[in-house]
């Protein structure tokens, strides 16, 4: 036997026992002619205690960070106790000790502030997994599932495997595909989602089905994407949108308390996608602070925005705003004592490639209630106080505005909000706020082949009020130019996104169980029936055996576990991730493979 | 809201309640003016009853098997009651219905008896799916699943993911391989475990790591494998044989009691690889029934058999047991008065090609003590007496012999006794017996190479014993023909199998922790130093930065699921399995990929 103990679990109560541990070397500590070592495992960090005979073995035999050690020894009570660790009222009086496995120097520090830079940590992931940080996350993301499998096994759910190597269906994403041997000239093709298998098991009459399950996208990488990454994955039947969003609201306050004790007691919130664009300038605002964004050109709900000028500043003449398609304010509190240095940074910071503004206007809301603007010719105090009405702006506020074109212009403000956001304290770590966006837009339109994308995927339901819409109305849009007056373009989904804290981490739909709708949907996003028939066949004729209505949604659980753990970054959450691209650089993988291998797929490079 | 209750929840205590009930039209049944519907979903059958209004309306309306119906009614108390089922007390007298969804005329029947062939039940296994006997299948696969996690959890392990997206590692079986689009010409494999993975999440002192996962092999697919399969993959850190051996009896045990409320109190039994061998002539027995095999040739225990004729038969003149390297008896219990057609049929049975046996011979333990045997000219009674006893028969007996070459005769009385066991119905599907199979050999000998191969995985460690022989020895092998002379051909393996009723489920080992050794196995192997840095270098270098002593099992999980339901074939307990071909008929995988595919990924079909 290795150990009677582990490192994390002896206690005053086990004083005067004799035990085995075993672990690893943190830190050797010689005072004299007495050693301390601290000696680590995945439970703790206990003290060990070398007498005067074993300092004097260890001087022949010396140990080093990270050998691995078995001690046998006798607990005795700590006269300098550690409050900061659980087992810091004992020590191990050592009688004896084994070196299991010796360690080369590590090539960074295996310490909270690690002295390795990111690639060295990746090619030595087997280290770096050491690290108590790391540890903490990979720990959270057990929690994270454990609590998600409890919950759903109460709901009813089922855990049900689907396939691995399915077909490609080439729609959005790039497939990985994976040659078959057994068939020539044949490809798998690994799953972006079990989409198609979980709505033909609510066809099967299996009702709650779901798997935390891996997913596979072919993407340019960017800074945090994975191409292989884990969803959990659910649908159920004989549900409308209320059921889903209720479920999974329990799932996730479920979630916070189990892995971070929070009472998530308020309702959650809701928003159509309409307002979240034009109040935050996206689909998955961060409601942790308000800071809305206020139009200064268009006083009403218009989105996306018209040619128009009827706002605020109606009737000025700065000739930037006039001819801007939009102009957005927010108004950042407590800021308007921002010095003049503050402010150049703050419209640098837009003028950034990835902002991509030509400038930025302010108006200083000042503590004594009047107002100062960078572009005070052009308009009269009382305009400046009407638009910082219209900004919700209080005396010590500074006003912030940007104008241009619409789409970039209303990204950029985004942006500019959450920064100020970041800047101000308002987005903690520690708060969580939940929100479900509703009501998306069902199609796209694609510029390039003028006709309509589906926004989530070929699935999803319209509203139950826009089904009619759909059916009766011929999809192809006669001009292009006037795309946005064709019926499908004010078609909703029946879709909906979890957000949290500025988050997409889940999102889902009603899916269409109608064949007849199916095949509009098809017929809707340019597909042939022979097309649609080759790739998504078997979807088809399931739906003509009495498929249920039925609706789910899909969590993605890397970001999720990254933002309960206070991290932007999923690779933290991951054992194994992957780099920008798409390589691991621990195993040296992909690689070439041997000629043969290619042969047997008869297949070559070129 | 689609329903209040689903199908299998309705008891006497609803009697008289309004309720709105959803699920698929199983049974219709029209008694004059009235009709009843039987109404099923995941849960159970809820009988309906339409009165003579609706009955009417059906008429203009018609339902059909398989309809996604809704109905509102009012439960009340059934005056013929279905003791059955657990509903059975009460049906729904229906106010209301909606069609939600119609249905063809299924292509075979959704009952357990049903009339699809097994290619139409793949081709639509959606609608198989919704049969009882399938859906019973996958409901004991998710409680396996989630017996084995609340276990594992219990003992501290951590489910921790490991990538899908490895390296290529042509080693035994097939790698499928996924060419990788951002590293052009190069390609990830598909793992066929994740064992080096959880190596390195020990060596990272995760110290007790499982997860249940899918796994890959491109092997030609004999009748019961899959290229997708799932494992129960576990592994520990600072344990021997017997922490590991005694751990996952525990999980077994567990299974047992959660999903088939069975305690299987007593101890496991254990038993040599070569006491297997043996007595069984397999590495897998079925304790499940006696009918050890008896050599006749052989009095002690040699395995593998050398020449020699000292045994039970020696003396006699029987030139077929006399020039055979290997005789082999079992006495099958109360079959001495077999007539002549069935020995006949035996004797053409172990003649099959698959079985490969030139004859058989029998002596009859008559009743009344008397032995007769189809080759009495060669045995006098006394000789005939001795075999009956070193065969362990009573009187009433029948002791069959095999006699041949030792590998084929080995095998063939294995597969006799097995059919013996099954044809005596001694082989209970709800008889359940564990037994781990101990010290298999750590190398085998490849002809070809003329090298040794290693037996389980190349990360096996010996036996502690046998250590210092493996690392003083070199592994050359100087006379093929004298290699079991080889000290490699007597070391042990540190490595266990566990069997239920004949069937391997689980295996695993104690690993190499120590880089020299796993060195000196890969030299073993006949790979190259630089071979073994390609390969394997992480894991390697790994293993110089304090590799703990660990130790792991992987179960094969839908095969365990199968035995588990009483089944042979692991099919039936996949939500969609593949084919014998390696193809998924449902959704028409693998298939072609469009040149475009095919031009991003620089590949060409040969």
């Amino acid at each position: 036997m290795y150990r009677t103990h582990n490192c994390g679990e002896l206690r005053i109560s086990e004083v005067d026992k004799d035990i085995v541990l075993a672990g690893w070397v943190q830190t050797i500590r010689k005072f004299g002619s007495i050693t301390f070592i601290d000696l680590r495992d995945r439970y703790g960090i206990t003290q060990l205690l070398f007498g005067e005979e074993l300092t004097a073995t260890l001087d022949s035999n010396p140990l080093g960070r990270e050998f691995v050690l078995q001690v046998k020894g006798k607990v005795a009570e700590r006269s300098n106790k550690n409050k900061n660790i659980p087992t810091g009222d004992i020590e191990v009086l050592v009688d004896s000790f084994t070196i299991l496995n010796k360690s080369a120097v590590p090539p960074f520090t295996i310490q909270d502030d690690t002295d390795g830079g990111d690639d060295l940590r990746m090619k030595y992931r087997y280290l770096d997994l050491r690290r108590n940080a790391v540890k903490k996350n990979l720990e959270l993301r057990y929690a994270v599932g454990r609590s998600t499998r409890n919950y759903l096994h109460e709901q009813g759910f089922m855990d049900i495997e689907t396939p691995f190597l399915i077909k490609s269906t080439p729609e959005g994403a790039r497939d990985f595909v994976v040659p078959s041997r057994m068939n020539e000239g044949q490809f798998y093709a690994l799953p972006q989602s079990p989409q198609t298998f979980k709505q033909l098991l609510m066809v099967s009459g299996y009702d709650r089905y779901y798997q935390i399950v891996k997913c596979f996208r072919d993407e340019d990488l960017r800074a945090d994407r994975q191409p292989e990454f884990t969803q959990i994955d659910c649908e159920m039947s004989f549900v409308e949108q209320e059921d889903v969003l209720s479920m999974f609201e329990g799932l996730v306050k479920r979630i916070f308390k189990d892995v971070k004790n929070i009472d998530y007691n308020e309702q959650v919130q809701r928003m159509t996608w309409e307002d979240a664009m034009w109040h935050y300038g996206n689909d998955k605002p961060d409601i942790r602070f308000c800071m809305k964004l206020a139009n200064l050109k268009f006083p009403h709900y218009v989105f996306p925005a018209k040619q128009g000028d009827s706002g605020t500043i109606a009737g000025t003449d700065f000739k930037v705003f006039n001819d801007a398609e939009t102009v957005l304010a927010i108004a950042v509190p407590g800021a308007a004592e921002y010095s003049r240095k503050q402010l150049d940074e703050l419209t640098e910071w837009v003028k950034r490639p990835q902002i991509g503004m030509m400038g930025m206007v302010n108006i200083r809301y000042n503590a004594d209630g009047s107002l100062k603007s960078s572009v005070d010719k052009f308009f009269t105090e009382d305009k400046l106080r009407q638009i910082a009405n219209v900004a919700e702006a209080k005396a010590g506020d500074l006003i912030l505005i940007l104008a241009g074109r619409e789409e970039r212009t209303r990204k950029a403000m985004s942006e500019l909000r959450l920064e100020m956001g970041r800047r101000l304290g308002l987005r903690k770590d520690d708060e969580f706020k939940l929100l479900w966006v509703l009501d998306f837009p069902l199609f796209e339109y694609n510029e390039e082949n003028n006709r309509w994308v589906a926004r989530h995927h070929p699935f999803t339901s319209p509203k139950p009020s826009d089904i009619e819409t759909m059916i009766s109305n011929d999809p192809a849009i006669a001009d292009p130019e006037k795309y946005l007056e064709h019926p499908y373009a004010n078609i909703k989904a029946n879709a909906y996104d979890m957000v949290l804290n500025g988050n997409e981490i889940g999102g889902g739909s009603i899916r269409i169980y109608q064949k007849e709708l199916q095949s509009k949907m098809f017929d809707a996003l340019g597909m042939s029936r022979e097309e649609a028939n080759e790739k998504f066949g078997f979807l088809l004729g399931a739906f003509e055996y009495g498929a249920p209505p039925h609706g789910g949604i899909a969590f993605g659980f890397d970001r999720l576990c990254a933002i309960l753990g206070g991290s932007e970054s999923i690779r933290d959450f991951i054992a194994f991730p992957k780099n920008n691209s798409g390589r691991d650089v621990m195993i040296d993988a992909p690689a070439s493979i041997d000629s043969k291998q290619l042969d047997e797929l008869r297949l070559s490079l070129k």
